[in-house]
């Protein structure tokens, strides 16, 4: 995706270890624009996929999930990293370690949410060591929904998180690939 | 909001203490068509205060946020709950207590996001204490931006949070006013 690509290279801060920051647009600042077209193009890329869910988790995947939830209209669950007090039935339950806090974390999702007569569609902001994702997929097995398709906004083809879900047997789509920092820039993947 | 009063009345779910569940519209699953009414109806009421960008705080309040800050085509900034490692430069910090958790909670925002120069329109889910919307008007205060207003989508016209706002000078626009539950069920002030 050209403009996300145009939008990386002028705005994103790269730092040591491999991080990329995206908080002038897309995970603390939010550009409308920008976030719309990202939606409107996992949309094009997984309609024949016929989703009706869209899963991902708080709080850096609901921008581009609700985006993408738009622009097919059809509902976004995000599964929660604490299980809210009003939270009354048994939830899926699955386990991610974080690598930002260095231990596990929790996400929930309410069952009455996602049934096995749903087609699930994962978005996330990005696709590194795929932990994340990884735990979605899992509360989607735990539903017994059929998973239709994962989407990322930046993939960093430098980490191993595309590799990791090659069990999952479904389409992956990602909208920028990083495949390394150099010298403080982005390189891109095409 | 006609629209959103249907809805409250035909799935949220009311528990003791005053609790409004609206987890399977607005805050873990997510109807987008209501949502994009939602960011259309705030628009339509601040477009005369001419913001320059949406603040809010993770989690829940980023999905009405954004689907306004998307009908009026201008930035979303939403306060983070921890600080990123990511976040380089010293942040404006705002403290608020978590009546769900009981205890206090910082809110992040990167000082690049929000100048002297913006005009700010707070959103949220809901307006029930106002403890989240002061620490937001915090926030915008140490910026030195100028609030032009707030607004939620949810108001629990029986706790206290309108008039702990009244000293802010500013528009408060709500788009469902309960003003109490009975019986298990919401009862709406017009």
């Amino acid at each position: 995706m050209l403009e996300l690509e145009e939008k990386l290279k002028e705005d994103a801060v790269c730092l040591p270890g491999g991080i990329i920051v995206v908080g002038s647009f897309l995970n603390h600042q939010v550009d409308p624009e920008l976030a719309k077209a990202i939606g409107a193009a996992f949309a094009k890329l997984f309609e024949s996929e016929l989703p009706t869910k869209i899963l991902t988790v708080e709080t850096s995947g609901i921008v581009p999930a609700f985006a993408t939830a738009l622009a097919m209209n059809i509902p976004l669950v995000f599964a929660r990293k604490q299980k809210p007090i009003t939270m009354v039935h048994p939830p899926y339950v699955a386990q991610a370690r974080s690598h930002t806090k260095g231990s596990d974390v929790e996400f929930f999702v309410a069952a009455e949410y996602l049934t096995k007569e749903d087609r699930v569609l994962i978005i996330d902001d990005f696709l590194a060591t795929a932990v994340t994702v990884v735990a979605l997929c899992d509360v989607v097995k735990q539903s017994g929904a059929k998973l239709v398709g994962i989407g990322a906004v930046i993939e960093k083809c430098y980490e191993d998180g595309r590799s990791k879900l090659g069990d999952q047997n479904v389409r992956i789509e990602t909208l920028a690939k990083v495949a390394k920092l150099e010298d403080g820039k982005l390189v891109f993947e095409h």
